[in-house]
């Protein structure tokens, strides 16, 4: 048998067996965007590993909850030190638009982008917004055990408290000791008793945008606190992953697992996934070195630094070429050499119906399934399992040149092997599009040969005519030819 | 100067001239979906109609906020009864689904489909479970301001003290009087002081799945609570435009009026403008009578009651060519005959970039521009704006033929009018025929499950077993009925 599908969980540092709590089921949180300006390369990552991982579960039939949150709230330019506007509420004042139409905007472009770049819709996609009473009542939770303090009509977490029963740091590996002996003190931080805690509940000023009433009186929630109260209603207090990108690892997945291990007396994740960073020509990509590129500039080429348009497939498979856990470098002969590849990739996956069956196989078809599976069971080896496929690229083409030959049960299964692993699994696509209507018209053609290529064989002619006079009707001319037939679209 | 945009107010029952509240600002709000199955004919209309004002609204200069509302909690099978369980809540048993996850699969197919139809987005899409804060203050101030009553964890309006003080009817013509002579008791509604009284907040059982905690107890908030809250956050306690389906102006749009009354002390919407209904072969829409027809049905053909696939813009055109104040009978006949219409137009505006301008023109370009204006202004009379486009087309026929002439200023005019009018404000767009590759592939099923049904009548099991097996694997999965068989696509 198989080996089974293994993940490596953040939280233990290793590789383990994936078990679900519930059996056939799955559970799975990723961290989605803070919606206040239009998604780029470090939105594409996570995107397209989590993507591969919901499609395998799928494949592996288990029921599916994904969940990835939308935050449009409290999410504070200094992420670190809990300081400055809320982003939203900053691009709303500059865009003199409401909070609410910065968000949907945003959301609008990272909706399309999700779907160029051929990922499946998660189950849910709650909002921070949308969940303040559930994240008031997680306040609660957490102030009746202990954990958290208010002061001036705001709530944060203690984290010196906390790690007296619990382990402060277990995720990113930090201790807190040593990070009272490199915390300074802050401007307007002294509502805090440690610098290192973290708001709950934020007290809101008069003319702040987005409030609600709380028994602190108004104000809004801290940043981390959505992903825990709205993982935990829609998943449960415990459930299976938990994903997002590394540098989500610290402060917020810590301050995650500590808000929800505070209110629940335990952990609520059972395998944390992260995916590694991105950088561009070995940099790390940031507005102020001019090298922030948006996945529309990247489909359109229109950015100083690209010099060509790079289609949403090239993006992916460039994406899935490399190990999620690996850092990855996006360049110009990068993405041209996987626009190349997947090229090959597809193009071979074209002729595939195209070829006809020997009475025997040259070639070995065998082990080619197994190969893939044990790549994408080893904590989502992709660039493994592409390289298994291109194992079947060379075979393909042999085949198609006369160089080597098929039987007809080989050819099936690698028929099947492609449009499992590269179509279903992969999520890899034909690009210009109508391809997808296209190939179902081809399917359906085929079927309907075959089935008149039967009746002839049974000599039931009156069958076999009507076919050839239907699909002449629709439009589809069948010329027969010695062996089979070739037919056409008007 | 021409006459101004005047639209039909369903409150003062007749055309008025429509003034912005802000000058160069316009508030629009209109309700949508309740998520809980796919988009059908009936979504079609409001969104082309209030898209179609949108468009032309931002056309005239406008900042446009355009709200339409998301209802994911709170609607009951019988709306006016207030009884049977939640629409998304019965959904979500049936499918085994989280709500939240029926809400997201029908919201992203609503969304494909408006994107089919080339409407707009929305600048915000507020949903229902996202505004319980918003809602329960609502509630707050109706009660304080006497015009509601809790009962039993339950809070409702009341509707005979409200028309002593303001008028319960005013917008659909009812008077309380002959309302109260009307009703019975009803079982099960005892709760309230009497029967025409709705619920702002109902108490929820136990095991109800959406329920947040209130004041009064955990619930769940009214059906027609949502967008009196929600058009007031976001569009002010004073807005322009709010628009919907005929079939909301009793009881859902005079509920809100008297909301928004009972707590402001005075009504929040300026205009109110009503989309007429739809029927199909001249009868009322009903699943009950086997004529209800999803978009995606309608944009595939398949459903008993189509001839053929019809594409998303000859759905567009053909409800544009009726006025929205006007009922609209679908029929194959219609439609095919709004197809021919729209490729007319769509041909003729294929050729203008082809005609060559001469010295003189022999025809008259002067008033076609103004008489668009003139349609569209007369309470966005698309039809006659239809009608003079098609002066266009014959002019545009004419030029290509010879049999006139047009000079290049002219020639200018003429593009300019069919990019603003045509493409710009009634959203029409060429198609490169995704529609007729659906078709094509409904035509192929249909010949492959007549071939199949051939083949049971023949009782040749294997061919039609085979069929079935290789349509499932191609993403066409047939259910077999007792008269004849269904088919869907992935």
């Amino acid at each position: 048998m198989a080996k089974p599908l293994t993940i490596y969980n953040s939280l233990s540092r290793g590789k383990e067996v994936f078990e679900p709590l519930i059996p056939g089921k799955t559970g799975l949180y990723v961290c989605g965007p803070t919606v206040y300006s239009n998604a780029h390369l470090g939105h594409a990552r996570p995107a397209v590993t989590f993507d591969l991982l919901y499609r395998y579960l799928l494949h592996l039939g288990y029921k599916v909850r994904y969940v990835r949150n939308i935050t449009d709230v409290g999410h504070l330019e200094d992420e670190i030190e809990e300081s400055g506007e809320d982003k939203i509420v900053k691009k709303a004042r500059l865009e003199q638009l409401e909070p609410m139409e910065v968000v949907q905007k945003y959301l609008n472009t990272f909706h399309r982008n999700m779907a160029q770049l051929n990922t499946l819709p998660p189950c849910i996609e709650p909002r921070a917004s949308a969940h303040i009473i559930e994240q008031q009542l997680l306040i609660k939770r957490i102030l009746e055990n202990g954990f958290a303090y208010e002061v001036n009509g705001s709530v944060y977490f203690d984290v010196e408290k906390y790690n007296t029963r619990y382990r402060y740091g277990i995720l990113s590996g930090r201790n807190l000791e040593e990070m009272v002996a490199n915390t300074r003190n802050l401007e307007g931080q002294e509502e805090k008793k440690n610098p290192f805690d973290f708001a709950l509940w934020k007290k809101a000023s008069p003319g702040h945008i987005m409030q609600w009433p709380s028994e602190w009186g108004m104000g809004f929630p801290g940043w981390h606190l959505e992903c825990s109260a709205m993982s935990m209603k829609y998943l449960g207090e415990v459930f299976d992953i938990h994903g997002g990108g590394m540098d989500l690892q610290f402060p917020h997945h810590e301050c995650e697992i500590a808000q929800s291990t505070a209110a629940s007396g335990h952990s609520s994740v059972r395998y944390w996934m992260h995916n590694n960073m991105i950088t561009i020509n070995g940099q790390k990509m940031a507005r102020s070195l001019g090298n922030f590129i948006t996945l529309d500039e990247l489909f359109s080429g229109n950015h100083p630094l690209l010099d060509s348009a790079y289609s949403p497939m090239t993006i992916r498979f460039f994406i899935l070429q490399a190990h999620y856990r690996s850092t990855l470098d996006f360049s110009n002969e990068a993405l041209q050499s996987a626009g190349k590849g997947l090229e090959r990739l597809m193009k071979a996956a074209a002729l595939l119906p195209k070829l006809t069956a020997s009475a025997t196989s040259t070639v070995d078809i065998g082990a080619l399934e197994e190969n893939c599976r044990e790549a994408i069971n080893d904590d989502l080896n992709s660039p493994i399992l592409i390289a298994h496929l291109f194992d079947g690229v060379r075979i393909i083409n042999q085949v198609s040149e006369g160089l080597a030959s098929v039987s007809a049960e080989d050819l099936d299964k690698l028929k099947s092997i492609f449009h499992t692993w590269l179509f279903d699994i992969l999520g890899l696509r034909e690009e210009n599009n109508p391809a997808g209507n296209s190939e179902t018209i081809r399917q359906l053609v085929e079927l309907t040969l075959k089935i008149r290529m039967d009746a002839k064989a049974k000599k039931d002619w009156t069958t076999s005519d009507y076919i050839r006079s239907e699909l002449a009707r629709i439009g589809i001319s069948v010329k027969d030819k010695k062996e089979g037939c070739e037919w056409e679209m008007d």
